[in-house]
Formats: structure tokens, C-alpha cells, sequence
């Protein structure tokens, strides 16, 4: 298992965590002084500076990506609804591909209108059926400009809402029926956030393995939790095994970087700096 | 599949609804008067009049239980802590025998110390050995005084506090363990709250069958959902497709009560009168 006792050569730092301090270029700059190599952008995040600005001073800062987040949200109320998924999808891919993102996050969305609070269906086997048919569709495309799709389980609590994908297995299943091959086109992100709390989580990353472990994102459980969105915690403040977690990432082939992801309206409100330095300073101590 | 339409004949009511509102004895006398012939009673709310006041008020009203809440809790920092949860679940098979329980429903417990914000270890792989390690000694003496027990999987959102069993096929993989004949001794509760998300539910309710499926809990999952204990949802409010997983129940062989079990602070506000009415009308509507 690696050491990440000594650098931060591995740590890589979704940008959501602090969006609510700094814009995107900001962040980048900062990221880059602090010797932090790597980021996972959001797509408004960079929409709000610009793609092209924003691919310049990637270069520039010598800064790569962990991921590209994100595309999904497939299921829709209507054949309208589904193919502006499946277009708004493929404009994902090309974006990962000019960021020289080593994959395109995919949280692939549930009931339809049920984040806006008026699900148009209730029925999530129908959701689940979109999905597939929508993921099958984007890596058609996503293949020919090879940009490999990472899935990502999201946690129960958002199954509704957010993604009806809920488990390792499940999106292993997935990738199973759409790439029976393992080619590497499609794989998973691993959220420990999402995934923690399943008992199956070590058989299932040991079945990935190396072709389907495309990303891993690192943060905490608090406890208590109080809101099913905006309460992560920052690694080593909660309940999450990281470091054990990691090591059955690595003993199934992973050798990428540790991302860390905190959504949190305690963290938002810290200043920028503090947080990154966190950052840094607990992918050494505790992931 | 029953119909539930024109009565209320399978409707129970776990008291847990409307205890903010009223003492046990008077729940018991509300649920009378309606016609529900059925409640699944908490611990505490029986103490707080008395196990055999309530014993007897239950005979006299012609009031039935649909189960017993609750055991479990069985993770413990120590063992101290680990005798103790075990003579309080042996004294919860006993209240349950008292008031002629047809189950005791266990939620298991998970990190100890977690429910208090202090988690006393982190390793939920220990809580899950501990979990297994109760139940069995509990089962030992259940099956003794021909006490079913019914393991309730809980929501991952309460892994670190409630429950280590997360899943209806980590409940159901204990009770092969603990229970490979399928006596009948020990089964599962299934509360839709918790498992309705689980893309393997339909294949699990199938696989327990009617010797492992001794409870059905019912209510509603609200978009959004804004509290991760006290924000069910009524029957018919929320996304889950109520009728369609009775189906699969009912298909399995279950055919006993289903227990309206609701924690929320917007019912707990309302009139009690008014949360047993829209129960039955629910009930009868869409369960």
C-alpha cells in the first residue's frame, strides 16, 4: 500500500469543496501553490470561467484531472426529456476530453422532476432501465473519443433523487452487461461517502478490480449527520475506515489518487485556505 | 393479492405514530374505537403505564399485536456492555411473550456510542460480528419460549447509529447462519422505509418466503426528505410504490398485517384522531 504519510503527490481535490469560497480559476492557483497536482472540476464550475481558459491554465499550472464531473442524470418523463440527456451527455464527454480528464463522472439521476420535489414517475425499476439504456448510449460515443465513463453509486439516501444507482454490486452489474470485455471504457468512481456502510463493499471492489476502479473519492461520515446533502465531513471526523478502505482499493490493482469531496455548509464557511491546508494535511495523517 | 380497499381488517398501527400525541393506554383505546384491531407497542411507551396493565387492556379491547419494538442494540465497548445488551433482550423476549407478540423485531445496533455522537470503535466489520453473536445467543432462549425474532434491516443512512444490517440480504444471510432449517424462529421485518431503494429487493423478498417474512412496515419516502430520523412520509405521499412491493410480499407467502410505522415531526404535530383517520383512508387507498 502506498505511503501518503510523507506527500501529497496522490491527494486530489474535487472542487466542489470549496466552491462557495472561490471561482474555479481561483482554486486552481491555489491548488497549484500548495503543490496539490491534481482537481476534479465541476461542469458549472467551469462554464463560469470557460472551457478553453480554463484547459490553458491547466496546462499552464501543470494541473491534472482526477475526473470530470459530472454527466448522468438520464431518466426523463419523455422521449424529448431522454435525448436532451443523452446530448447533454455527449457534450460531458467532449469537455472531459478537451480538460484531458481521465474519465467523465456519471451520477445518473432517478425520478425524474423528484429533485425539483414533483417526481413525474415513481417507478425507479423504469429509472433504472433509462440509465442503462442512456449509459449504453454515451459509451457508444465516449469509446470513439476514448473517454472512459466512471459510474458512481450514490448513497441510498439520494436514490430518489439523484442517482438509482445505490450500490457497488449494482453498478458492477452494469458495467458487466455493457462491457462484458473489461476493456476500460466503463468502470466505477468509488465515493466511500456513498458506499462505506455496505457489507459488501471489500468483495465488490476485489471484483472491479484495476479495469473498473476508475476513481476513488475520499471524505467522512459524520455522526451525527444532520442533512442529507450538505453534512460530509472531513477525513478523520467521522466513522469511515479510510485508510483500510484504501487498502482494498490497492490490493484489487487501484494506483490512482485519493479525491477528496466534502460537501459541507461547515466547510463553505471556513476560508479557503484552511480548507485546502485540511485537506492536505489529513490525506497525510488519516487516508 | 388481498384487497385492502373496503376495510382495515390488516391495518396496524405502530405506536411509535402517534406517540408524541397520546400514552399508550389511550392509543390502545383510539385504535379500538376505529376498528384496528392491531398495534405493534414500543418498550418504553409499555413501561410508562405498565407491561401488565397493558397486557390486560389489550384482552380486554380484543387488540392484537402485529410485533414488539424493540430488541437489538447489541454492539458494546466492553464486555460489560455486551452482558448487559444480552439480559435486555432476554427481557424483551419476555414482555413480548406477555403480550402474546407473534415477533420481536430487532434493530440491531451498530457503532456503540455513536447514537450519543462518540463512537466508542469505528469498526463496523466488529459491530456486524457482535450483531451476529447477540442475535444467536438471543435466539438460543427465544426459541425456548417460542419467541420469533424478526431482524429489521435499517436504512445505510443510520448504519453508524441504528443498525449495522443494512440490507434484506445481510438480514437474510444472518438468519441462514443462525437459523439454516428455516424454523420459523428467526425472519426478518421488512419496513419499506429502509429497503425500497435496494435494486435487489423484489429477489430478496422472494428468496426470505414466507418462514422468514414475519413483518411488513409501511409509510411513505418524502421528495425531499429533510431529516435522516423523524421525516417519514404518510402512505401515498412519497415515492414508494406501496402496492407493487405488497405484491411481492404477498407473492412470497406473507400474509399477515401492514404496520403503519411513521416517525415525524409533521404527523406527531397533528391531532392524533386525525393521523389514525388518514392511516385507515391511506391504507385502504394505497396499501
Amino acid at each position: 500500500m502506498r505511503d501518503f504519510s510523507s506527500d501529497h503527490h496522490w491527494l486530489s481535490i474535487n472542487t466542489a469543496t470549496v466552491r462557495q469560497q472561490w471561482r474555479l480559476d481561483r482554486i486552481i492557483d491555489e491548488c497549484a501553490r500548495r503543490g496539490i497536482r491534481t482537481i476534479a472540476p465541476w461542469r458549472d464550475q467551469v462554464a463560469a470561467v470557460g472551457l478553453e481558459a480554463i484547459a490553458r491554465q491547466l496546462r499552464d499550472t501543470g494541473t491534472g484531472l482526477s475526473g470530470y464531473c459530472r454527466g448522468g442524470f438520464y431518466p426523463a418523463a419523455d422521449a424529448t426529456g431522454l435525448a436532451a440527456a443523452l446530448d447533454d451527455n455527449r457534450r460531458a464527454v467532449d469537455e472531459a476530453c478537451t480538460l484531458g480528464a481521465p474519465c467523465l463522472v456519471l451520477v445518473v439521476g432517478s425520478l425524474p422532476g423528484a429533485l425539483q420535489g414533483q417526481p413525474a414517475y415513481r417507478d425507479i425499476a423504469r429509472a433504472r432501465r433509462e440509465v442503462a439504456d442512456g449509459i449504453a448510449a454515451t459509451l457508444e460515443y465516449a469509446r470513439q473519443v476514448k473517454m472512459p465513463l466512471a459510474i458512481e453509486p450514490l448513497h441510498p439516501m439520494q436514490a430518489a433523487e439523484r442517482a438509482c444507482i445505490n450500490t457497488l454490486e449494482q453498478a458492477l452489474d452494469l458495467c458487466d452487461a455493457l462491457d462484458p470485455a473489461r476493456s476500460g471504457a466503463l468502470g466505477v468512481a468509488v465515493d466511500l461517502y456513498h458506499v462505506w456502510w455496505d457489507p459488501k463493499l471489500q468483495q465488490q471492489i476485489a471484483r472491479a478490480g484495476r479495469e473498473r476502479l476508475l476513481a476513488f473519492h475520499v471524505c467522512d461520515w459524520l455522526t451525527p449527520t444532520r442533512d442529507l446533502l450538505n453534512d460530509r465531513g472531513m477525513m478523520g471526523d467521522g466513522v469511515i475506515e479510510l485508510r483500510q478502505i484504501r487498502g482494498w482499493m490497492e490490493a484489487a490493482g487501484y494506483a490512482r489518487h485519493a479525491e477528496v469531496e466534502i460537501f459541507s455548509d461547515h466547510w463553505w464557511a471556513q476560508p479557503g485556505e484552511l480548507v485546502l491546508d485540511t485537506c492536505i494535511a489529513r490525506h497525510r495523517s488519516v487516508v
